[in-house]
């Protein structure tokens, strides 16, 4: 079945792996909008940010011109430990398909936290650890982010208070559970911990909670305890700038394997495995040495790319955060409850946004009923059980490889399979059973909440 | 933190990979003791056999002269998606526990059945594709061995029936999702399907199952249906074989980096596992070429090798499968249900028996409170979440270069770490919340259990 060239995984040797972060907005002409703080409508200064963020963080997300940041070395010994991550050829899906394409895909779910967002956890909680801080805090809704942040925390003996959209907490105990196996705090939100919590549950009694809640109270408890700092999972520059230690592999692994990638997929919520996927290719494509074809891939529940407007917006739903320029449904928008494939953000990663505008990326929407059909048959035959997120990236593989098999070309196809799924299985159970169904938000919902976005 | 010469992990090539299992028995003096006919007492025969399990298996069950044999191309393509597993180098638990030890692990979760199970379950359903069946059945108390099997079975498009005890069909669906998603009929033990599982309803009505009943169904399923047979996950002398594959890795990658062992840890439940790791080790002790010393670990609440009688047995609960001479707590014996850490069958493997009982390796029990401990420990320094079978052996691994901190000694420490504890949340839980405590049989219970045993 194998070539006998390439083999089913490719791996980096540990002296192969990036000692530097690659920065694409070094590269990019039309640099993202800038961050408004919502009060004054004036971009945020460092000065504005360093209470909410760590100092280093800060830095990074405003850095528009270093092309390359050292990895620390106390980073890259944690990377080492369950990095460089394999990449895989697909050789028993392209047999399956009967495809002459070549199907790689970078594998990112062989973690304990099971997805990509280790890699940025860890880059926060060290800056957090090296500004001599207590502590960190954040939200999680499904609780991958969460649940990579403790671990980030344990290893970096750093205090990790995680709030956990209170129906997420009931409903997902296995997660919280890994959480605090990893010595995390976690907290119902809304809780009676923090003003805004107090205040929502008067409001609301009873309520389930979401996630712009459980952000406002993680904002709170960071700025409001001495020594204390508050971590995002995705959407930032800086999460951006970490995850691209995953396209830099790939670019690696590729190259040693002598394969040019003609496609690039890769699923998208707030951009952070995609922007991170792509990076390298991108910056290529920005410097003109080279052309790919890039496909952005987002639930056609929550399709921010495709039925979205690029304009500033809140980045959460409780409007406390600053203002982004973004691809967005409005801060307002939240997919229907049926929707369990992930990938439920309103708005987009400003960088991806400048990106797609200028048209360095396509987008498209695929509906969950056959995201899990493409997932079960990639579990099938390549083994992995995909987390339902990474699963868009493969239903467009699928497809494309199907195409290649219409028109004879053997393109090189590479998607990024961030996680497993492991904890999605009520999902999954929906659709063995034949109940999961799709919801479209009509063009009537995506405008009203449109409506609510800031005039700037 | 790294010496720099031997990295985090130690990957084999594709080329370096094993192409033939070990077979321990052609280097055994004394050979396991064969197994018996409940009904004659003699020892069986192939064609007592081949209605049970299939030919090939049933010759690789027999065979106690071949040393190697070897790996059919197909399932080497199936084990290159997963395979070579990792030999990990443990620098973070060697510096938080400050010991002049060198801990190495291998592991074996790196696929979606999260552990080692997987390395025969393919097997199994090769030859029975080979041999033309439409398909196997077997049973599953906690669902890691059904897992592999449902993802071996796919693979081939072989139909998989798992016959899984009620109470954990009920109390861990999300085991359950994982086998339908790849395309298993799992039924709850007992069943309507089976005579003797009809019989147990409407002896027992409401009965929560039992792994012997479980067995008992799967067995005559497998034998009243055309072209059908029963495969099993450890115990047998082929699923030793098989997992040989396990310790030949192992071995190879210290090879690569010019380490010696000195001590091989394996948790031992049936056997599968230990069986597999420390087989080439093994193989050069009965040839007399080296010396290890090998240390088979069990929990407290089951301890077979070390508070069981070395006498044969029945392999199953229901009584109606092979007796088999091995160390045994007897067929009836049930660890206590606040035993949440795995490793619960009453016996053990003939071969690692006889080898025991010949002094070529060690055996000890620890209680679960201490094994949950060690996994959590583990967890936080090397960022995996460890099985609670497998924490046994990290529990002795971390034991034992406590004692090497004292004694000043550099030992290379090898264990076994054979999955992943994604599914045992439940158990996780209870020790974090501080309610699960340890139980221990007394001597009356095992005498009582033993008392039972056939006289032979």
């Amino acid at each position: 079945m194998s070539d006998n060239k390439i083999p089913y995984k490719i791996y980096l040797e540990e002296n192969e792996m990036p000692k530097a972060w690659y920065n694409m907005r070094s590269d990019m002409k039309n640099k993202p909008a800038p961050l408004l703080n919502p009060g004054t409508g004036k971009p945020l200064t460092a000065e504005e940010l360093s209470p909410i963020f760590c100092e280093e963080l800060v830095k990074q997300e405003l850095d528009e011109t270093t092309p390359f940041i050292e990895i620390p070395e106390e980073i890259r010994n944690f990377y080492k430990m369950y990095r460089p991550s394999p990449l895989v050829r697909a050789y028993c899906l392209e047999e399956k398909l009967k495809t002459p394409a070549k199907i790689y895909y970078k594998f990112e779910g062989n973690n304990t936290s099971g997805s990509h967002k280790l890699n940025s956890a860890i880059a926060q909680a060290y800056y957090a650890k090296k500004q001599g801080l207590k502590g960190v805090t954040t939200e999680t809704g499904a609780g991958q982010w969460g649940t990579a942040l403790s671990m980030a925390c344990s290893y970096f003996d750093l205090d990790c208070k995680v709030y956990m959209v209170k129906v997420s907490y009931e409903q997902k105990p296995f997660r919280r559970e890994v959480m605090r196996t990893y010595g995390a705090t976690v907290t119902p939100s809304p809780s009676m911990l923090t003003n805004v919590g107090r205040k929502i549950n008067e409001q609301f009694p009873g309520t389930d909670g979401s996630l712009g809640c459980a952000i406002s109270e993680a904002v709170e408890a960071a700025t409001t305890q001495e020594g204390y700092r508050y971590v995002l999972g995705s959407v930032l520059n800086q999460v951006l700038l970490h995850q691209s230690v995953i396209g830099l592999e790939t670019k690696a692994a590729l190259d040693k394997v002598g394969v040019k990638a003609d496609m690039i997929i890769g699923c998208a919520g707030g951009g952070s495995n995609l922007g991170g996927l792509i990076s390298p290719f991108v910056g290529e494509m920005l410097r003109g040495e080279n052309q790919y074809e890039i496909i952005a891939v987002e639930p056609a529940s929550c399709p921010s790319f495709t039925r979205g407007s690029f304009v500033y917006d809140f980045c959460d739903t409780g409007r406390v955060c600053p203002l982004a320029k973004m691809y967005t449904l409005g801060s307002n928008f939240m997919p229907a409850p049926n929707h369990a494939g992930g990938l439920r953000y309103h708005g987009m990663s400003t960088i991806l946004s400048q990106l797609y505008d200028d048209g360095y990326l396509k987008a498209t929407s695929v509906k969950q009923t056959d995201v899990f059909a493409a997932a079960e048959q990639f579990a099938r035959v390549e083994g992995i059980l995909p987390a339902p997120e990474s699963s868009h990236a493969i239903k467009v593989a699928i497809d494309e490889a199907l195409k290649c098999k219409e028109t004879g070309e053997a393109k090189n196809i590479v998607f990024g399979l961030t996680g497993t799924g492991y904890f999605d299985l009520v999902a999954y159970q929906k659709y063995n059973d034949g109940v999961m169904d799709d919801y479209i938000p009509t063009d009537d919902d995506i405008a009203k909440s449109l409506a609510k976005c800031p005039k700037i």
